[in-house]
């Protein structure tokens, strides 16, 4: 074998991997958004062939063989493909550790969950849902085994979303938040409260929302013929290569806020994948690197953007325009005021930015729990309102409002979680570097937002998974990671906001 | 090997095939209804692949040898069995002829063409889709010949959609037709014309149609369940297993009847393939067995039903309750009138059902042409225009509204086209025989088409591939086909309502 010989049969499995995966996503994507509601059992059959033969090219030895030629030849090879190889040997090594048939019924078992938790949440029947629950993680936890035997599951678990990360490490990020946060938290609540009475009680039309999305697309600088939009019971990202990416938002008639930062959230991963270096294009490097810097960039859009009094100054007379008889009165600042209200709250999606990594903690330590075996899948909901009470001071009233809430377990995305307080900490540090060359403020005013989206293009974006996350965010901001940045940020800001 | 190993092998094999045209469906209805519009050309890389792996497992070694073991040892076989290998055989046979490069070639063509053609509609453009459904064209008359070698093409190619048709029986059943429509149509349009000014010059809001269109698939027995709508340029139906059928539709906004007619129409395809029997769920026997008897149950639904007077009465207090401004004043007598306004037009699926055999007429002709080489694609604009002239008395103000307007080539239906029109008529026999037991009109006034559709099911929907269409259609009306039936029922139908 020659090093070309050894590329080219690489680059033909590749392809034949991202056919099957894009096949499977497109299915998937289907499954969520416009598919009946019986034909799970079918798309079940086909992404278990199509997944059985993913598989199949994955570990088989054509592949291996010409992988490991190619590492063991790294010297022939250009920086790119020494890295696409070697990551590709380590994530197959994961794929290979477990048998065939496991893998395959797990994608299968998946397609099932989502049926099942899409009833249950609408039922907010728990039980319903609580022996695929128990499945899912049961599973993820044996599969973790197979790949680390003599590692901590979870610790496993959570290297996968983001290479490098450890139970130890969020634990310690999380009290740094904590410390900061509960305190911070405690005196925004002592403060007269923001009023957002004028958002409740309204009829928002969802043919005007539907138009708001397409604004909103636009204005975060989203080329639309690379990107649609669906609808879904839980808002996400898919995408199937850098012309084709897919977000999806749910639309509440009471309540256009909340679809308002699903777009943009869901916006902001689409944005990093669409701007993935043209070069990647077809490897396995293209698009985000981790979950964790993925949920830096939506949460920078949704958040350290979209929540800015600048961004509500520049989109409120297209909000006027579209719900005129719903806002009758209410002036921008009234605005900016409520989509930053601080209040402990139900729903993680819909959280202010300073209560919400106290949702995603609640799950961090129930999925902690989980893998220990500290908790079990029947005690989850008894759990969550618990832990609701502890952190946040709430009432869980139902499990439709409580465990049930999220899509993330149910699509077998266990260890997820923490990658959006990561994230939210990665983009307020982001932001800090940005604003070194970049009036940030003043691109938003303008309502032309390339200056920012350059920037995270060219320091983020456009290096697909080039360099490992925490490197890639080193190289970004220039130093090492520092939640800091993310506590100060939310200091000022809800500082200023109530008169702290 | 035994029969129960050629059997695995086969059947192993079939689900394969299966799985992967599920995907290829699933991906082809995506880039359908909400794909970006620059996916394309992902989704023709991993059709490519997709259809290269079903290629390869349809005429690979093993299936063939099972295939041909089974048809040695028929003997062994159920008659179920016996048919569908005997059905497999004559089609795999057709792939079999095709090398692979040039059948994964067209797939990744017709992919590209959908894309060309929607652009070209739009703008109205015909030189932009030339070359592509000169390609088309050219492809399918090599694949007719690498097929049968010493057929006519074109015979090759009805045949494909209809098994036994020739031009010969196309030609004269169409002579038929002509001979009693055109006086027909010279008498309806010397009288007064029907009055459907008060369709003209209004909005329906697309949310009322959609909702419309909800009604009018629960009226006509669909199961949502295990059937959704989608939006297109042009309706179609299609199917993945019987329960995951897709139809859909176009809105215009100033027209809810285009709209309520595709409905009603796609709604007949997916009746018939929600309804194939179960035991035939999986084999290659599911779901319908030609373009013809399948365009006989949507005109069915569409025609003989829809347009009924019955029809009509049963849901326009819906029409009034969702477009109560739009039909105000308006009866439902006049709404049965305008939907049988019989005149010479220009858009096919918009046509009534007296001109409408013309507009397919108009295609086949030019199908033969091309085939024959005595049309070239260049000329199509000219020749459609000429002919739209000379069987419709029509100008086509641009091609846009002429010979753009469909999707068949696109798509790579070529030969399709007649099945409309013997769809047509064969559905007016069935009618005839299910009048004999069944009190059509009367079930329509109740709004329960139960009496209707389990006719249907039991004579022609649960069979699935089981019989040849003109052995399924005989079995179902009780004598050869007759053309007469349904030129019986126009000429009654335009009789009574323009008072001949």
């Amino acid at each position: 074998m020659t090093t070309q010989e050894a590329l080219k049969i690489y680059r033909e499995k590749i392809a034949a991997m991202k056919a099957l995966g894009h096949a499977m996503g497109v299915l998937q994507y289907d499954g969520a958004t416009v598919a009946p509601a019986e034909s799970a059992e079918g798309r079940g059959k086909t992404l278990a062939y199509l997944s059985g033969r993913s598989y199949e090219i994955e570990t088989g030895p054509e592949l291996k063989e010409a992988a490991q030629y190619l590492k063991a030849h790294a010297d022939d090879l250009d920086p790119q493909d020494r890295r696409e190889i070697e990551v590709f040997l380590r994530e197959s090594e994961f794929t290979a550790s477990i048998p065939q048939e496991e893998y395959v019924g797990y994608v299968e078992l998946l397609n099932r969950a989502d049926t099942v938790w899409h009833k249950a949440k609408q039922d907010s029947d728990f039980p319903a849902f609580a022996p695929i629950v128990k499945e899912i993680f049961e599973i993820n936890v044996r599969f973790a085994r197979y790949y680390k035997p003599d590692q901590n599951p979870y610790d496993t678990q959570l290297s996968r979303y983001e290479r490098g990360l450890t139970m130890e490490k969020t634990d310690a990020f999380f009290n740094t938040l904590k410390e900061r946060i509960v305190p911070l938290l405690k005196k925004v609540m002592s403060k007269p409260q923001v009023d957002d009475s004028f958002l409740v009680g309204k009829n928002y039309p969802i043919e005007a929302q539907r138009k708001f999305s397409d604004y909103l697309m636009d204005i975060i600088t989203i080329d639309k013929d690379r990107c649609s939009i669906g609808e879904t019971e839980h808002p996400f990202t898919t995408n199937f290569n850098k012309k084709d990416v897919r977000i999806t938002t749910h639309y509440h008639e009471q309540n256009p806020i909340s679809s308002m930062y699903s777009v943009i959230h869901e916006g902001g991963h689409a944005l990093y994948e669409l701007h993935s270096a043209d070069e990647l294009e077809g490897t396995i490097l293209s698009g985000g690197v981790s979950m964790s810097i993925h949920e830096s960039q939506s949460r920078f859009m949704e958040n350290l953007i979209g929540r800015s009094r600048e961004f509500i100054e520049l989109i409120f007379p297209k909000m006027q325009e579209l719900f005129p008889d719903q806002l009758v009165g209410v002036t921008a600042e009234q605005m900016f005021l409520a989509v930053n209200k601080a209040q402990p709250s139900l729903i993680r999606t819909e959280a202010d930015e300073l209560t919400y990594a106290l949702h995603v903690l609640v799950r961090y330590e129930i999925e902690k729990g989980l893998f220990d075996g500290s908790i079990t899948a029947e005690e989850l909901p008894r759990v969550w309102n618990a832990k609701y009470k502890e952190y946040l001071g709430v009432d869980v009233p139902d499990d439709r409002q409580g465990v049930l809430q999220d899509s993330h377990w149910s699509g077998g995305n266990v260890g997820y979680f923490p990658s959006y307080a990561l994230g939210s900490a990665y983009g307020a540090q982001m932001l800090a570097k940005m604003k070194q060359t970049v009036n940030v403020e003043a691109a938003v005013r303008s309502g032309d937002l390339h200056p920012i989206t350059d920037w995270l293009e060219a320091h983020i974006w456009k290096f697909g998974g080039l360099y490992d996350p925490m490197e890639l965010l080193e190289r970004a901001v220039g130093e090492p990671f520092d939640p800091r940045y993310f506590t100060d940020y939310l200091e000022k800001k809800y500082s200023a906001i109530y008169g702290l």
